[in-house]
């Protein structure tokens, strides 16, 4: 448990679902933290510093040490600040958290992302059915439960924060239908019931600019074809 | 901590660096375990109900419970038979110790195979750039110490198994500078101590038949090309 004065940095950009994982682990665990915005097209020493490997965000710095990847991040802190738990105690619990949460990273977020994002048609179609196999992979392990977590949320849940919020986002600006309530119910009352928990309604970013910002991003894509 | 009556299970095949990390795991615990020889050109109906998600091996099952994705699995190794521990109990040094596994999982396991066994020229000489890149902060990272866990093995030198036993065969292979001691001394002097670990030692596979398997094949791409 972490105790005394605490330095809690975390650098990110607004509207990142991975810097988003983070805000979600924190505002649940009540830290207090300082956010330090990066401009991507003009990286910060201190991005640069902390992060030399990627280069990327997030990147957690507590007591000037720093740690990156935002599912490394979240087990750190639910390590750090152990109230409110993040993932369960039970080692074979904690297992699976971990494949469904990998899986996430693996399976949707590049082929959802790829769907949307790709000029290529072929290759748009080929993420499309990707992203729907793995879509019905996870609609089916939530089975009845109001979480992947149970009755509160935990790490798959917070993994999942690209799937509630990122991908209703980006299927509409590429016309696809990926994550509909007609394919996967439980998997959408699931988003819905996240995106309304109080911790979750205050850290994701407003909808509007991030939608435009993507619409400009897919427009000048399919522009360029 | 596990006990009474175990049923443990490892369903693999022979020459896998993934499957390899489970048996260093669980015979650096001296867990006994049954190991089940799958054929993955007629993948076991075992397989496929363990893990229907990748269909892939290693799978391990302990008392009935599957569980899929070796770093996953090391980690439930580590929380379930917890003496001779793999992971640092300091949440920081866990999260380093995160960071470097998924790290060569993500940027070397892909580029140094695909650098050895891609035909396209092009795509060859980027995934060995890439490896390049990515060993050299491996490099970086061990400095002075035996292992990266420092004293004992630990999670990163288990993941690094890839690096130590596997890269030297294909590189050979494929005619390939990639993992030399030349480039990389301190991750070559790394790879020398852990290959000759008792328990590292009694787990690697024999290293003929292996180089004869990776070799056809390397030669059935060759001439396809």
């Amino acid at each position: 448990m972490a105790s005394g004065k605490e330095d809690v940095k975390l650098l990110g950009v607004v509207g990142s679902p991975f810097v988003c994982r983070v805000q979600i682990a924190l505002k649940f665990k009540g830290v207090e933290y300082k956010f330090l915005e990066e401009n991507l097209a003009n990286k910060s020493e201190q991005l640069l510093k902390y992060n030399p490997v990627h280069k990327k965000v997030p990147v957690f710095v507590h007591n000037d040490k720093p740690i990156a990847e935002s599912l490394v991040i979240v087990e750190y802190i639910d390590e750090t600040w152990t109230h409110n738990p993040i993932l369960p105690s039970d080692p074979y619990q904690r297992a699976l958290a971990r494949f469904w949460s990998k899986f996430i990273d693996d399976k949707i977020v590049g082929a959802a992302w790829k769907a949307a994002f790709t000029v290529d048609e072929k290759e748009r179609e080929k993420n499309v059915a990707e992203s729907l196999e793995a879509l019905q992979f996870l609609e089916n392990e939530l089975k009845d439960k109001k979480f992947f977590g149970g009755d509160e949320f935990g790490l798959v849940d917070i993994a999942g924060v690209f799937i509630a919020f990122w991908v209703p986002i980006v299927q509409e600006i590429a016309g696809l239908q990926l994550f509909t309530s007609e394919k996967f119910p439980k998997l959408y009352k699931w988003s819905q019931e996240f995106l309304n928990h109080p911790v979750v309604k205050e850290v994701i970013p407003p909808r509007d600019p991030l939608f435009a910002f993507f619409k400009a991003r897919y427009e000048s894509l399919s522009a360029s074809k």
